[in-house]
């Protein structure tokens, strides 16, 4: 009866399910399951929860669940497994699919040729509508999703696209030359699958074919693929930026876990011991005049806010392809302005504080010009660095973070103290 | 000559040069663009670009340009608009057009009713494959881009979709509602933007009806217009988390700028008072002691990493709705786990930096007990904090940063400083 309860939800939502219980629930879920198991729910679910379960399944199960698949969907599940678990897949597909799939296999990880599906429908360019409808009836192993006939030529090159949509909407007589989208992209296949997410969201592709080396069609990739690639595009921003290991998932176990924290905190302990270092240089000023020590962390904080904000607007902007060549001095200019008129303002209100709380103007002088320095300071680093680092080929949403704060804490703390120095003893 | 060198170019790619030139260059290119003007280019427009482009373009050209777009392209360009450009541009439209976006503009911001297009391609359900492909043929406003014919009962509610290629696969004499899909959604016209582009990345949605309130099919989502929802979702959470205002976009000027930025700067500065006010409880604690203002910001920096690791962690997993009641406890118990590892860690790291650095084992014990709580507090924080702004319907990635840095600025200053009071002196 379990099975029962389980039907009528969607094979995404089976999978989120068993990724929420833990590993025991997980174990005996399955096994209740019994005989039968949607491939589907193999493909949504966690890289971590896939090995475990597909070590759970009878073998004959899982061979019947794989068969199913589209060849793009048994490529993502098998791409991470270990070689023995590889194998039992592949083993268990037809001949013509494991071929496909081995295909696939052999164009780089994260390339369009992994994205991609095998089974296309392509039509000969010079064909009329009535032509490509009985072909369609005709062929008994159309794929569940397409939205696209692909024309080519007689090298089996794309030549175009036409939408289902409007060869339904032609009389038979009409050439399907003539129905041809005005917008046709068709990538190689070892293209950088971000690449391919990126040009799917800018032109609202819906699907595009994918060729070889030599521009012969190897397969179509579809654009429900392509976003989910964007989304873990996004999750690989967003949590690189905060210094957590991209690979990382909520299933993972708190070793794995600990072990993908570690080296960021690492790099900020470094970072830590440098503003540490440079508060050292000024002990004596410290021990004269103990206020200091209560209100450096105020310019150093602000500092790394400001830094984080610029820093993050850059990085996200470098990710959709809005910051380049023809912006970046005007990008550069606006932060640091910002960090100008921000920093006075906070500067005024800090040197305030200074005189009513410690009843010293010298003090307010000190921290408001240091406010000032360190928030212009902040929007520039926040917006060099990650360019730099994208020159650089390095993904600036992965480096960036600790070096504006390592920028932000020392000239924060530097220049608090170096002013103290020299103006109030 | 430009329009012949600007022809090659998609839409989407010339907005985006119009929005990386200057304002003074945006403004001549457009006139020399001269009488036409692509309507998809301002619907790519960023919206700040989008109504300086508007105020420049010739009324006529602006006319001619909204006729050509989609009734949902239309509804996005305009429901930012002020009162007089949105006037300007329903008047251009024909009336049935005018009729359809208003209707949409009826729907509550960000919902699926805005999100939609009117045009629809639908089938009573009783229809056969050749019913369907003939009406296809007779209808000269089919919409450009659909992939599905939605089947409707009598009172035109929705009940299934076909998609087009099962269609064409089929001879004319097979019922339509045999070729339904298994997975069918109808969203509600008022439901959230946010919870269909969750839908559709969940369940690999193509397009989707949606229904007013008597659930009548009133219009049509598409996955590309999804997949824009998700981009901007995932672009409000990066910047929400590093307290950037939303809304903010890189063509912002100066003083918009400093405006977003500024509350975030603001409230973080009150958080860094707070952790101040810590401070000067222990200000003769420090004047015994100079080198504790020099290590005091190691702890609390890494109490912030920490927090801010634990939260992003949780700010991504509440988004995509992998944290949920059922393994809320889990991910808590293996936050705290992570932290107590790695904070035992970076204790004898510290503990060993404050023994050679300071030739203190006493000041060495007070840094790595107060680094082993500020990461245990930081792991809590960081995901106790953002579910509980959840719960309480606040988003989040907005307020959690605040909040967790100033739980480890607090904790951290007063486990270091108050341990050094007891223990240093
Ligand atoms: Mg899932
Ligand atoms: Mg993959
Ligand atoms: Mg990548
Ligand atoms: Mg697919
Ligand atoms: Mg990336
Ligand atoms: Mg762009
Ligand atoms: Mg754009
Ligand atoms: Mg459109
Ligand atoms: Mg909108
Ligand atoms: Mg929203
Ligand atoms: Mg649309
Ligand atoms: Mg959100
Ligand atoms: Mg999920």
């Amino acid at each position: 009866q379990l099975a029962d309860l389980m039907e009528p939800l969607h094979a995404a939502d089976i999978a989120d399910l068993l990724e929420q219980i833990n590993a025991y629930d997980r174990k005996r879920l399955i096994q209740l399951y019994g005989r039968e198991f949607e491939g589907e729910i193999l493909s949504e679910l966690d890289e971590n929860i896939r090995e475990e379960v597909i070590a759970i399944l009878n073998p004959v199960v899982l061979a019947e669940a794989v068969r199913d698949l589209e060849s793009d969907d048994v490529v993502d599940l098998i791409e991470d497994l270990e070689e023995p678990q590889q194998e039992a897949i592949l083993e268990a597909l037809e001949d013509s699919d494991r071929i496909a799939v081995e295909q696939s296999m052999s164009f780089p990880e994260n390339s369009a040729g992994r994205l991609m599906q095998r089974e296309v429908v392509m039509a000969p360019e010079h064909w009329n509508v009535g032509q490509v409808i009985d072909f369609m009836r005709e062929s008994d192993d159309l794929p569940e999703q397409f939205y696209h006939v692909v024309l080519v030529d007689p090298r089996l090159r794309p030549v175009g696209n036409v939408t289902l949509g409007r060869i339904m909407g032609s009389p038979r007589n009409v050439q399907i030359s003539d129905l041809m989208e005005e917008t046709f992209e068709a990538f190689s296949a070892d293209l950088d699958e971000e690449d391919v997410a990126y040009a799917f969201n800018q032109y609202h592709l819906i699907s595009a074919p994918v060729v070889d080396g030599n521009g012969r069609l190897v397969g179509v990739i579809t654009i429900d693929d392509a976003m989910a690639v964007l989304d873990e595009e996004h999750e690989e921003d967003i949590l690189r930026l905060a210094g957590v290991g991209e690979e990382s998932s909520l299933s993972d176990r708190v070793m794995d876990t600990t072990k993908k924290r570690f080296p960021w905190l690492a790099v900020n302990l470094v970072t830590a011991i440098l503003a540490s270092l440079v508060i050292a240089q000024f002990e004596e000023t410290i021990a004269g005049f103990v206020a200091l020590a209560v209100l450096m962390p105020i310019v150093a904080s602000m500092g790394g806010n400001a830094g984080t904000q610029s820093l993050t607007v850059a990085v996200r902007a470098l990710a959709t392809r809005d910051l380049t060549g023809s912006n970046v001095w005007r990008v550069i200019r606006r932060e640091t302005l910002v960090g100008l008129i921000n920093g006075a303002v906070f500067a005024i209100v800090m040197a305030l504080i200074g005189i009513v709380w410690f009843g010293s103007p010298l003090l307010g002088a000190v921290i408001a010009i240091s406010m000032v320095i360190n928030l212009v300071v902040a929007g520039l680093a926040g917006t060099i660095i990650p360019i730099v680092l994208d020159k650089l080929k390095i993904d600036p949403a992965l480096a960036s973070g600790a070096f504006v704060t390592t920028v932000t804490d020392v000239v924060g703390f530097f220049a608090f103290l170096g002013l103290a120095a020299m103006i109030l003893l």
